[in-house]
């Protein structure tokens, strides 16, 4: 057992979006790079969205001005419509990932768009990166349940994932945005996606807010998923859930799947030093890893 | 799906037993009481080893002269000896259960005894519940990995679980005491013991020191485990592991499984709010739940 499993850091982004902590550029840049240090290859580290809605991604053309741009890494940047996407690939950004909302009382919320608003607006979006060679990913949020709705059914969802691929999404993630899957039902999502979107990757995003988000990777990767995101020091909740546990750490998810033969590519020693780190300097509050915490499994410590 | 999975809750024993409050017997009652109000059925709540070992368990012949004896609920004492067995019958335990050590450093550590010598003593003491018709069971503790020897040989829990189940146990659980299992080892050692072990019950008992629980419970529920442990709040650690999160909480366990179509008998509403109770009155220092602090599914909660 040595299939690889991809990492997709999104602590840069989606962990650092709405920490109270409003991390400094320079800070930012330092995390990233202790990332780098530590294996990681892809990651989330650009918001062009309004600053305004979000003041911590403000600097996100400063950031990609300055990421290094000669250690194989590839750089996200997240766009939810034409002004964004324009910014994203204007800065160099390796992938452009947009968000499709799969219930209509978080799309409200969040971004005040319907499911069927969000997958038009990538039918036109899309197009841009395409013209310039830019791989785009689309993530289907609140896939496996909203806060406001209660339970999303599964058919919106691969009709909103075959949506996607059609309109030339290289990758789809369900995201369990509010932290309501459960490992049973990811398999039957997986399974409807897949249906419909046969020919586009899929990856998974999970927030641990339940403590399932470990069940629920282990049901993905058993039913063939490959690639997963995860937050470094499971930094970044949900607006919507305040005082809720948001990203699956980065530092849990390796150590599960290295303690099971998987290939990451990344060493869990260095993302738990930069785990540590996080909470210790750059962040300076408490983090919801476990596994920065109790360490890994303690023989591989002592050889 | 209604399928029943049988929650055995561990609270009011291996919870509190190395909890830094400790509980007095009155408190105890309130917690047990509120237990069943919550609809355990089946629970840990006293242990004949040596109070001086132990202190949290002194009282454990008052505790089992005091708890409720018409709710319909069995009571399991844990016995290591010949002494702690007497005990256990003569306070009127539903059952009694014995710990089988998977490995030689942590036996050598917590009970200063082989896995053979276990084994070995277990048979003698086994009779002694047979004589009175009690039933009795055998947790395999390191079932999953050794604090100090690291890696347990499967053979070696497959071996330790056809002696028990020669022996008399009617009920047979792997214990991941350090929390090192991953779910695709759980399948493995699961199906091990079920042939080395045809006609035991399984039961499964997971630390989430490393978030992995919810993992692991899925991947046994999955390989046809129908009975778990878990501890309301998550309290109870491994006195080798002092600052780690030590049991899965039973209010997480429910959630996932309740979420999922299984059936539990359990009220999850209640079982939270004993959690809650447990950290403000009960013990008065956090818990390690999660749904305690995030809630269910928010629409069940607005329904």
């Amino acid at each position: 057992m040595s299939r690889p499993i991809e990492i997709v850091e999104v602590g840069p982004r989606d962990g650092l979006q709405n920490d109270p902590a409003l991390m400094p550029t320079g800070v930012k840049l330092d995390f990233i790079g202790r990332l780098i240090d530590a294996g990681v290859r892809r990651m989330e580290v650009a918001s062009f969205v309004n600053p305004k809605l979000v003041p911590a991604m403000a600097d996100s053309d400063d950031i990609m001005a300055r990421v290094p741009r000669d250690r194989g890494v590839k750089y996200i940047g997240l766009a939810l419509n034409e002004r964004g996407m324009r910014r994203a690939l204007d800065t160099g950004c390796d992938e452009v990932n947009f968000v499709m909302v799969a219930s209509q009382g978080f799309g409200k919320a969040n971004q005040n768009a319907t499911p069927e608003e969000t997958a038009a607006l990538f039918d036109r979006i899309a197009v841009l990166a395409h013209d310039e060679k830019v791989p785009v990913s689309v993530t289907i949020s609140v896939a496996f349940g909203d806060p406001f709705d209660g339970e999303v059914p599964i058919d919106r969802v691969a009709i909103l994932a075959g949506r996607a691929a059609r309109a030339g999404a290289m990758e789809i993630a369900l995201g369990d945005t509010i932290g309501v899957a459960n490992p049973w039902d990811v398999r039957d999502r997986v399974a409807a996606v897949r249906a419909a979107a046969p020919d586009a990757r899929l990856r998974l995003h999970f927030h641990n807010t339940r403590n399932t988000a470990l069940a629920n990777i282990y049901a993905a990767v058993e039913a063939g998923v490959d690639v997963i995101d995860a937050s470094c020091g499971g930094i970044g909740g949900c607006p919507f859930a305040p005082k809720a546990t948001g990203n699956v750490a980065t530092e849990d998810v390796v150590y599960m799947l290295h303690r099971a033969g998987f290939d990451t590519g990344i060493d869990l020693d260095r993302m738990i030093e930069t785990a540590r780190w996080l909470e210790a300097e750059g962040l300076k509050h408490p983090i919801a890893s476990m596994v920065a915490k109790a360490g890994g499994f303690p023989t591989r410590r002592a050889s």
